[in-house]
């Protein structure tokens, strides 16, 4: 089922005609434009609110049929035709901080700046699948999220808050993240695990190091293992999941003539959607063995890949996605987490999110688009 | 001449009478008295000023026979007889930064709090010298130097400017330093060098480590040869100069999903005074082999323990002082370098100095002044 050979299957170019806003029928949204006008209201995490309002506005004018509802700069807008099946699909509003790149800037067929991939070419796409099944009822019911702190610490992610507070406005029998994908199905997610190994010491004058103990020297064994350590890779419904272990940080000593009383190491571990987040975590803790302290800054769990879901089947099977699976943590874990399946779907490269040459193209936009809109049947 | 087992001699109890201050002739200072004194004038480095300002009227009013200079925060008080010998005695003004004990406080025979043995009770010593070879000419010639930017780095050392811009004034055929070694004589120093090793990497999502270059990692040989390093022990002159080497800081990693693109590795080796500055720091490039870049951030030659020197023979073997190495770098290396052979030989316990315990005995104190007094001749 996995490493298929195919690419995305693109949409034929459609012609692009503008939107009616202000109307309640919408012919076709020039997606490519929306996503610009999207770009060009900045929501760094933090700073969401002027896009949602800007989207409220848009769903109040263009999808007036749909439910909507805002919970702080969170927005779900729901169909309720009674449908057999919900299909969820969400997309965060915040991105990272700009790089050069806070304007939007068109080249033909090619929109670059912040956020084009990640993820505003998908709210375009929201924007429009609320357009239309507000027109005109799809086979399945849908729920759009919108959401704040995607790209943060979990504490401030809407998507949290809303399971938290809210969760029958977020639960469904699929969902669909529109992070940047290039039009694959991510499938699941690997589980990520980040724990502090610190180690103690005691001061001293570096010039008699022997009076004192030495917390950097103390903490070189974890980082020998650590750097030597062989990640598996990981066969789940045969996709390679390429875990890995690596410290991202490390910080220790006080002043150049003092033996360093301290040391923190901060270690990092993917894992495979084969394995629980406990016994993932026991393992870190064993190689962090001989540090006086370890503690867990986040853990989170993976997301199988969902492959025998009857609707991430017929999603994959009938449009012919290629598949691949998700090495990242995404939100579809949170999905997973409260029993509904979920998998990446969404336009723009995920290599070049987060980098200052983040750009989308207008085919896989609308490529992307035409898969979803015709999946929900609008 | 090493090695030995007797402890410093004492002076004999001295009965400590008032000094006469505004008087030209001083009977007996009362050392323990006046180091509290100098103590309750803060000096952190940096705002030595204030106690400048009271030494320099000290001297003014008990010592009016010395030529006095002012450069600076630094005082220079010489004799000029003419004697065939010049005495250097020094000590520093400054003080770390207090821990909790700024206000000195006595309890019998011992006085607590910041710069008591670091070296406020050396200071104490220097002006009743500087008032005895006023009152009464000595064998030798006498240079007494109160300097500021002693604990901080080099480039605020008041000594470091005195020999630059005023190299007759601190000139001579000895040098004492005043530092706390509970009256031993501390010969020679070792050498330090600091030098940051850093590595490069790249950076990549942390879910996908493979696409970057994790620069944490890429340290982790030279911490291993660094930690595992067994550094010698080397005999000079009888004396055993302990070498060492070791990590004292390290910082690496931007963000707990980055694949770390930098790591910086200070390291510091103390190194005996039988080896040249060059080939050590040479040898310490070799062990950062590996690195991108190797900055040397200070670097400091060793200074010979000069027992062979008369003057240097003479204050030992008559006062039966016990003698160790030096292993931390102090300003005697500045002298050996300007060709002055210098030692260290103080009151107060050096492994108290700079924490919280700093104290300094009344015994100690009176016991090196008259050590220091008889050795000068006054």
């Amino acid at each position: 089922m996995a490493k298929r050979g195919s690419h995305v299957v693109r949409a034929d170019a459609a012609e692009p005609g503008m939107a009616k806003r202000g109307s309640h029928v919408i012919v076709s949204t020039d997606l490519f434009a929306l996503t610009e006008q999207l770009c060009a209201i900045p929501s760094v995490s933090g700073n969401e609110r002027a896009l949602a309002d800007d989207i409220q506005e848009r769903l109040r004018t263009s999808a007036s049929k749909l439910t909507v509802e805002r919970v702080g700069e969170n927005i779900v807008a729901r169909t309720d035709h009674g449908r057999e099946r919900r299909i969820v699909l969400g997309g965060h509003l915040d991105t990272v901080p700009p790089n050069g790149n806070q304007q939007p800037r068109r080249e033909r067929d090619t929109l670059h700046g912040l956020g084009t991939a990640d993820m505003k070419g998908g709210l375009a796409i929201l924007l429009d699948l609320a357009a239309k099944v507000s027109a005109d009822p799809a086979r399945h019911d849908v729920t759009l999220i919108f959401y704040e702190g995607e790209e943060v610490a979990d504490e401030h992610n809407g998507l949290r808050k809303l399971f938290r507070d809210h969760r029958e406005l977020v639960t469904g029998d699929v969902a669909i993240l529109l992070e940047p994908t290039s039009g694959w199905v991510e499938a699941g997610c690997q589980g990520t695990i980040h724990v502090q190994a610190t180690f103690d010491g005691a001061r001293a004058h570096s010039a008699r190091p022997w009076m004192g103990v030495n917390a950097i020297h103390k903490a070189v064994p974890l980082l020998e293992r650590v750097a030597s350590f062989e990640a598996a890779t990981v066969d789940v419904d045969g996709l390679d999941y390429r875990e890995s272990l690596q410290v991202v940080r490390i910080e220790g000593g006080i002043a150049n003539n003092v033996v360093p009383d301290r040391c923190a190491v901060v270690v990092n571990r993917r894992y495979a959607p084969n394995k629980s987040l406990d016994d993932a975590i026991e393992e870190l803790r064993a190689i962090c063995a001989g540090a006086d302290h370890v503690d867990v800054l986040n853990a989170s769990q993976a997301a199988p890949p969902n492959l025998w879901n009857p609707l991430v089947a017929e999603l994959i099977g009938v449009y012919n996605l290629p598949v691949r699976p998700k090495l990242g943590w995404t939100d579809v874990a949170r999905f997973s987490a409260h029993g509904i399946p979920a998998l990446n779907l969404g336009p723009g490269d995920p290599e070049l999110a987060h980098t200052a040459e983040e750009r989308l193209e207008r085919a896989d936009l609308e490529g992307c688009a035409k898969v979803l809109a015709s999946f929900i049947g609008c």
